[in-house]
C-alpha cells in the first residue's frame, strides 16, 4: 500500500529490557500525537523486557499521553522483527563485570580511560564481544524484516553500524548519537556570552564530520551569526582560566579538552571531552588522574555505573508497583522525530552514522562516518560534508583504519588481528609490545565468556 | 564581522537589462521583509540596464512592498562585482538572430528542436558563444568578488556552471532551474487524481538526479503517501488517451514524452517535455512536427520569442512612463529564498546544479549535475542522491561526457573539438558525416559574430 | 605446495569442440617446451569435443612438438573444472541460425552490421543469449575451481567478463582479444613507411584504453621513436587516396575508418575497422553497402561464416582420418604466454579486459575495460592507463553505460530493460520507436530457443 | 623531432656536488653503452660541483668506459635545467649540524631514531627545511624544463615528491629508493635456504605497496616458486634465534624488526629495519639502545655520517689529484636503466614513488605512495597494487595523512601546523604535550637557519 498507516506502526526494540534508552523512547512515543502502534521488546534478559512491558503499558494512563502505544515482551528475534517498521537496537554487550575489566584492567598498566566503550583497549575488547552479536542481529533482520529501518544506539557505534552493513549491505540502518547536541549547547553558550542571545541547541547549525565520539564541527552559525569568532574567544578564555570545578561539582565541565584541541587543530570536537580524550595519545589528557582533573573532566568508573543501574532497578520496581509515577519527559533524543521523518510526516537534517558514500571524500568509501543527513520519507541521505580538515585527518584516519581491522578481527574471530589493532591504538602508545600482549591476554581472559568461537589459548 | 547585516546587502545582476528574470527578482526582493539593500545592474546593453534601474526603483513605491531596495545600472563588471554579497547571472548569449540559426537552421536537415538552448545542434553552438563569456565573468568574479555567492540562470545551465568552476575552482556558484518544480506539479496532480488531496508543489518531496533539463526523479512522496503508484497509473492513463490538446489550447500539455519515458525507463523526467525530448535520439519525439504534435508538446519558434520580447519592451516602456502599474507577484522562483538561507535566516533542501562531488557516484567526479542540496548559512551542500538508475544512466552519460568535450572546445576555442561533439549528439544521429559537417559550418558562420578567437575558415 | 609443477598442468577448455581457437591453442601448447599437462575439453556439442580430443592427441606425434599434452573430452563442467589450473572459455552462444538473425534481420530496417557480435542490435541480442550461459559457467567455477585462472575469448567480450565478475567477484578472470595486435601492425607499417625499419608488432609499444573492440591507443613508439607523427602522416595519405581495394581483393583494408576517426578525434582505434564502425552512429560508416565499400571494409555475412565452418569441419575430418597432416603453427595469440607468466616463468605487459579498478579514472569503477596489464606469477595487474581523451570519452561512455543495462537485462532476464538498451544503441539511431520495437520483437523471436526464462509474449 | 637522439642527452643534477649518488651515477652512465651526453652539475656548494666536474670527466679515460659523457658544474638552476632531458635531485637539506639536532636532540626526551630523515621528530623537522627548497626547484622546473623527467633521491622522499606535484601538477617526476631491493635480497636468501637456489634480487618478483621506507610486500615469487612459505619459515627461525650479531659485526642484521612485523601483521616490510622501526610506536623497537640491540639493528649517529663524509672528501681529493684511480662499479641502482626505458630502449617494471592515482585504492588519491610501475618510452605508469592489507593499513594511514599535514605546514611555513603533526607522530607517543612542545621548540631553534619565512618566536 502506498499510503502508510502511521497509527498502526510496529517497532521492535532489541535490548528492550534497557532502563535508559527504552524509558526515554516510551516517553517520547507517548508525547508524539501523530503516531500510534505497538512496541515489541526483545532482550536476552527476558525478565527485564517483561518489566519494561509493564512500565511501557502504563504510559497509556499518563495524563499527558498523546498517543496509544502497546508494549509486548517477546522471546525471540524472529517474533520481534517479523513485520516491523522500525528496529531500535540498544544493548549492553556483556555485563558490568566485563566492562569492569574493559575500563579498569588497563589502569594497572598506566592506561586510564574515561569511558572505555569506543576505542582504546576497552573499546576494542568490547567490540570483540559486540561484533558477533551484531552479526546475529543483522542476519535476523535480513531474514525477517529486510525492509525495516534500523536505528542503532549501542556502542561502539561505528563498529555496530559497520557490522550491520558488512553482513547485510542493503540494510536501511543508521546510528544515532546525542554527543553532537552537547557541542551545539557549548556553541549556544558562546552565542549567549558574546551576543546575549539565548537559543536552543537545535537552532545552532553545524557542519558535522568525523567518526562517532570523535566527530568535529568546522562551521557553526546561529541565524546570520557566524559563531566561529565567538567560540574561539570562549576557548581562549576558558583555557586561560583552567579547571575551576570543585569537588562538589565535578561535572562542571569546562570543555578544556575540546578547547585545547580547537586552539591546536582549528576544529571543534563535537563530543564530550570524556570521549574526545580517548582518541588521543594517552600522554595528552588521560596520562593520569591528575591530568584528567586539570583538564576538568572525569574518569567514569564502572562502580558508578553499577550504582546508576541499581537506582534504575529500584525505579523500575517502583514504577511497576506504582510507587513511582510514570511521567512524560522530553528526552532530548531525536529517535522519534527521525521515525516521523522517515514516515514522511516531516523533513529535517541531523547528524547520523552511515557508511561513507562520498560525504567525506578524503576518508575511504564504505567506512562508517558521522555527518549530517537529510531525513525525508523512506530516505536518509548523507549531506556532502566535505574533506576532513588536514589537521585532524591523521587522528581520525588512524582510528577509522584501525576500526576496519577490529571489524575483521570480530568477523573472523581472530585474536591475532585483534591484538594487531589493540597495540596500535594511541591509548596503548606507551606500552611495550610485551606489556601490551600481557594486558591484552588478561583482558581477553576476563571477557572470555562472551568470545564464543574465538580461539583462546 | 561575524554578524552579517542583512538589511544592507549588495547584489550584482549580470544581464541586468533582462526583462524576464530581472523583474521577477525585483518583485521577489520587494516582498521579502527580512532583507534590504542595493542591486547593481550590469548589462552589455547598458540602455536596458538603465531602464531596469528605473523600474526597479519604482518597486519601492508599491503598496505591498515589504523592504527597501535600490537599483543602479553600472557600466562595468568591476563596478557591479566589487564588494557584492550575491551575483545573479542571467544573460542572453548573442541575440535572437543567432538563436534563430541555432533553432531553425537544423530544420533544413530534418532536425527539429523544441527549445534549442541546451543540447542538440542549437545548444552546442550556443555553448560555443557562451563559454568565452563565462570565462570572462569567472575571471572578474575571481578578481573582484571571490567570496560572493553566484547564482546562475543562463542556459546552457550545465556548461555555464561548469565554465565558472573550470576557471575559478573555489567559486561559490550554483545553477538554479525551475523545471523540477513543473514535475512536482505533475506529481501534485497525480496526488489529487488518486487521493483527492490538493498540495503545493513544494510539499511534494522528490529525490532529484541527472543533469539540467534531463533531470530525473526516482522517488516521490507527499507526507506519508508514496506517489509512485499514482504517477504510474496516471502515466498509463494519459498515454492511452494520447494527445487531446486542441489548436486553441496547444499548451495543454499531456506530459506524454515524460510518461512514455517513465513507462519504458522506470524513472520520471523532471523537466518539461520540450526539454526531455531534445536529449533523446531525434527519431523518438522530434522526428517531425507531426510526431511532436502526437506527443502533445510544441516547437518553440524564435519568431514567438521575438514577439514575447516585443511585448516585454512595450511593458518596460509603460512601466517607466507610468502607464503600467508596478505590481508584486510571487514569481514561484527560489532565488531570494536561497539567498535568505545562505544568509542564515532559514534552512531548506532544494535542487541545484553543482559539480559532482559524489552526490551521483556513477557519474564522473567534477561534472556538473543536478541533485538536491542543503542550504544553510554560507553553505550549499549536495545531498547524496545515489546512483543513476541503470536504465537512464546511458542517456545521461552520453550527454555529460559530450558536455565535457563542448567545454574543452569552448575553452580552447577549437572548432574541431566542437564538431566532434556536435556530430555525436543524438539529435544529429540521422545525419551523415557530410551533412553534419555542412550544417555545422553553416551554423558556425551564422554565429560568427560571437566567436571571437575561434579559427573559422 | 609452493613450487608449482609446470610439467603437470591441467587446463579446462569450455567450448572445447571449437575448430578455431581450440586448434590454435593445441598448436601453441605443443610448441611451448616449458609446459606439459592435460587439457579437458567440454562442449555442449560433445561430438565436437570428442573430435578435438583425437586431433589434440595427434599433436604429440608432430615432429616439431616440444611438450607432451594429452586431451580428453569430458561430459560435464564439473569434470572439466575440478582441480584445473586454467580455464579457457571460447563458446558460440547459439548457432549460426541465431547469428543469421542477429546480423541480417536489422538490414531490413536499413541497419548494416559488419560483425554483429559486440554491440548494435546483433551484439545486444547475442548478449541476451550469452549472459545466462556465463552465469552458469561462473557458478560452476565458483563451485569447482575458484582458484583457477580464467581466460575468456568469447564475444561479446566485455559482457562475458562482466558477467563472470558479477556472479563471482573473486574470480581470477580476464578477457583476451587480438584486435590491438592488428593496430600494432598498422603502426609497424607506418614505421616502415617513415623510417624503413621492419619490426614485429610486439615491438611496437602502445598505451591501450577503452572497451573491447572500441579500444584506443593514445601513445605509440618503437624504441626511441615516437610513432605519432608517422601514423598521422599515413592517415592523411590513406584518406586522400581513398579505398583502392579491388573486387578481387576485398580484404586489402586501407584502415579508412580508423584513420577518419584518428583525424577527427586525435586517437587511434585499436581494433579492426569492422569493429570500430559498429560503435559509431550508423550514418557514419555503415549507412549502406556503398558507404562501407567507400571506407574499404566489409560486411561479414553469416553465409561466409557457414562456409568457413564447413571448411573447418572438412579439415577436422581429414585430420582425424589422417588425410591432413597435423602441423604446428604460431597462432600469433598470447594465451599460452599468459599462462607461462601466471605460472611465474616470465613477466610481460599486454592488453586485457578487466573490471576498472582505476586504470581508466574517468570511467565508472567496476565496468570492464581494456588496458595494458602486467602479468607475473599468480598476478594480472592493470597498468594505470590514464583518463580517456575527452574526445572519445563520450562515445565509449555511451556504450559502457549501455552495457551495464544489457547486463542487468541478461541477469534479470528482462526484455523491457533489453529494449531500453537496444533502442539507445547508436546503430539504431535512425529507427523510430515503433520500428525499433518491431525489429527487437522479431529478433527476440528468432533467438527464442536460447532465451529460456525470459518472459516473451 | 620524433626520433630521440640518445647519443646526445642532457642530464641536470641538482645536488651535483654529492659524493655518494653523483659518483654512482657517473659510474653507471660510463658503463651504459647505448647512451651519451652531458651532465650539468648544480649545487649550492659550487666548489663541490666543480670537484665532481673534474671527477666526472675523468671517467672518460677509464679503460672500461662504454660511452662518452661530459660534466659541467653550473652556477644556476636555470643553466642546469634549460633544455635538459632528465633531472636528478639528490640534495642534503641543511648540513650535518641540523641533522645532528634532528637525530639526537630527541634522545634527551627518550626518543631514539635509527635514521631520522623520514618521519619521527627528525624527519618532520627535516621536511620543514626541505619543502621550501623543493618549492623552489619545482618552480624552476616548471619554468625552464617542464617536459623533462625528474628523478628524486632526496629524503624525506614522500614529501619531496609530494611537494613537486603540489607546485607543478603536470611534472613528470618520480622518486627512487633502493630499500625494496634489500628486501628482495632477504627473499633471495630465503629462496636459497629453502631450495638451494641462488638468484639475483631482480629475479625475485614482488608486489610492492605502501609509502617510502614503510613499503610492504604481500606477494613474492621466484619463477614458479611462491616464496611466502619460505619467508615465513625463515622469519620464525630468525626470531627464535634472536640477535646474534657481535660487537665486531654490528651490521649482521637479522631483520628481526621485519620478521616481528611479518609474524604479527602478515606482510613483509620492504625497507631496512632501521627505517621500518621509525614508523612504529617508539615503545616497540626504538624504546632504548638496549631494545635496538636486541632487535639487531643500529642507531646511525650523525658522528658516523660525519666520518663517512670525511672519507668521501678524502677520496674526492685523491681522485682529483690522481692518487685514487677512477673505477667503474655497478652501483646496483636503477636510475640509468630507468632513463633508458623512458628513452624507449627497454621496458621494465620496478618500484617508484608517485601520487596515488588508484594504484592503492584504500589510500587517498593524490598522496604519494610506493608501488611498482611500468616504464616504457616517455611513460611511467603505476601498476594497480591493490588494497593495503587491513592489518597494516592503519599504520600507513596514520603517516600518509600526517605527511599531508607536514606538507601544508611546509608550504604555508606554519609552525602550528608542524607541531600538530609532530605531536601525532608515533615516535612522539610517549611525550606529554608540554615536553613535546619543548622538544619541538628546541629542534626548530636548532634548524632556524634553514627556516626562512617561518614565523619563529
Amino acid at each position: 500500500m502506498s499510503k502508510k498507516d502511521v497509527k498502526n506502526l510496529k517497532i521492535a526494540y532489541i535490548g528492550g529490557g534497557s532502563r535508559g534508552w527504552a524509558w526515554k523512547l516510551m516517553s517520547d512515543l507517548a508525547s508524539e500525537k501523530e503516531l500510534c502502534g505497538e512496541v515489541y521488546l526483545y532482550d536476552i534478559d527476558h525478565e527485564a523486557a517483561k518489566n519494561n512491558e509493564i512500565i511501557g503499558n502504563k504510559f497509556a494512563d499518563c495524563p499527558d499521553t498523546q498517543s496509544k502505544w502497546s508494549y509486548k515482551a517477546v522471546g525471540s528475534l524472529q517474533e520481534a522483527l517479523t513485520g516491523t517498521d522500525f528496529i531500535v537496537i540498544s544493548i549492553l554487550p556483556g555485563t558490568f563485570d566485563e566492562m569492569e575489566s574493559d575500563v579498569h584492567t588497563p589502569e594497572k598498566y598506566g592506561i586510564y580511560q574515561s569511558v572505555g566503550d569506543t576505542v582504546g583497549p576497552g573499546g576494542i575488547i568490547r567490540a570483540l564481544r559486540t561484533i558477533p552479536m551484531y552479526v546475529e542481529i543483522a542476519e535476523a533482520i535480513k531474514k525477517y524484516s529486510p525492509d525495516a529501518w534500523v536505528i542503532n544506539y549501542t556502542n561502539p557505534m561505528t563498529l555496530c553500524v559497520q557490522t550491520l552493513y558488512s553482513v547485510f549491505p542493503e540494510i536501511k540502518a543508521f546510528g544515532c548519537c546525542h554527543e553532537v547536541f552537547g557541542t551545539q549547547k557549548v556553541l549556544a553558550e558562546a552565542l549567549k556570552e558574546e551576543y546575549g542571545i539565548e537559543a536552543d541547541r537545535s537552532e545552532i547549525k553545524v557542519n558535522v564530520l568525523g567518526i562517532n565520539h570523535f566527530t568535529w564541527v568546522n562551521k557553526a552559525s546561529y541565524k546570520n551569526i557566524d559563531l566561529w569568532p565567538a567560540i574561539i574567544k570562549m576557548a581562549n578564555k576558558r583555557l586561560q582560566e583552567g579547571n575551576t570545578g570543585s569537588v562538589d561539582d565535578p561535572m562542571a565541565c569546562k570543555e578544556l579538552v575540546k578547547f585545547d584541541l580547537l586552539t591546536r587543530y582549528g576544529v571543534l570536537g563535537a563530543a564530550g571531552d570524556r570521549h574526545l580524550a580517548e582518541f588521543c595519545p594517552n600522554t595528552w589528557y588521560l596520562k593520569d588522574p591528575k591530568t584528567v582533573e586539570e583538564y576538568g573532566f572525569a574518569l567514569t568508573t564502572v562502580a558508578e555505573r553499577r550504582k546508576w543501574l541499581k537506582d534504575k532497578l529500584d525505579r523500575s520496581a517502583k514504577m511497576i508497583n506504582g510507587e513511582e509515577e510514570i511521567k512524560i519527559d522530553n528526552s532530548g533524543e531525536e529517535g522519534v522525530r527521525q521515525m516521523k521523518a522517515i514516515l514522511g510526516l516531516e523533513e529535517f537534517v541531523t547528524n547520523v552514522n552511515l557508511p561513507n558514500r562520498g560525504q567525506i571524500p578524503n576518508l575511504p568509501l564504505g567506512n562508517v562516518v558521522e555527518t549530517n543527513a537529510y531525513f525525508k520519507k523512506d530516505s536518509v541521505q548523507p549531506v556532502m560534508a566535505g574533506n576532513l580538515p588536514t589537521t585532524i585527518a591523521p587522528m581520525i584516519a588512524q582510528h577509522t583504519y584501525n576500526q576496519q581491522l577490529v571489524l575483521k578481527a570480530g568477523l573472523e574471530k581472530d585474536l591475532d588481528l585483534a591484538f594487531a589493532a589493540f597495540v596500535r591504538d594511541p591509548l596503548c602508545g606507551t606500552l611495550t609490545l610485551k606489556d601490551a600482549r600481557e594486558l591484552f591476554n588478561t583482558m581477553i581472559k576476563n571477557t572470555k565468556k562472551y568470545l564464543d568461537g574465538y580461539k583462546i589459548d
